[in-house]
């Protein structure tokens, strides 16, 4: 069943504590490797049958519509999977 | 500067609420073409300088036990990017 992945991220001038938050406990462990952490979310949409370009397209309007807020995150990805 | 992209996402066999809340929403707007919506988190980790294969197997440990809760959790891809 093809998969269609949405990746949506904090927008780049936001401070997203919760990356923050695990930034600083990955210091707390001793990591100090990253430059920096950020969280956004990952949508998996399974679609039974073909995905085809209008579904595609129907998954960008979704995506910035739906899935994100355009006020704070950016979608910066959508592919498809298997 | 390289970015580790760490992709984490609810186990299977959970429910996934939140991915459920959404798929309801799209139901309510008239769109039938996903059979499932799933949520999950994308940890975007910036490194100064090269990765190695020394700073991935790093990565692979945090992403294990810090990154995601293995008891309802998977971790479902690492890959640098840029």
């Amino acid at each position: 069943m093809p998969t269609i992945v949405v990746d949506v991220m904090p927008k780049a001038e936001l401070l997203d504590p919760q990356g923050k938050a695990v930034q600083n406990a990955l210091h707390r462990l001793g990591v100090e490797d990253f430059d920096s952490v950020r969280i956004g979310k990952r949508f998996e949409l399974t679609v039974e049958g073909a995905v085809d370009d209008a579904l595609l397209e129907k998954v960008r309007e979704i995506a910035d519509d739906v899935l994100s807020n355009a006020v704070i995150e950016d979608v910066v990805g959508i592919e498809v999977v298997e």
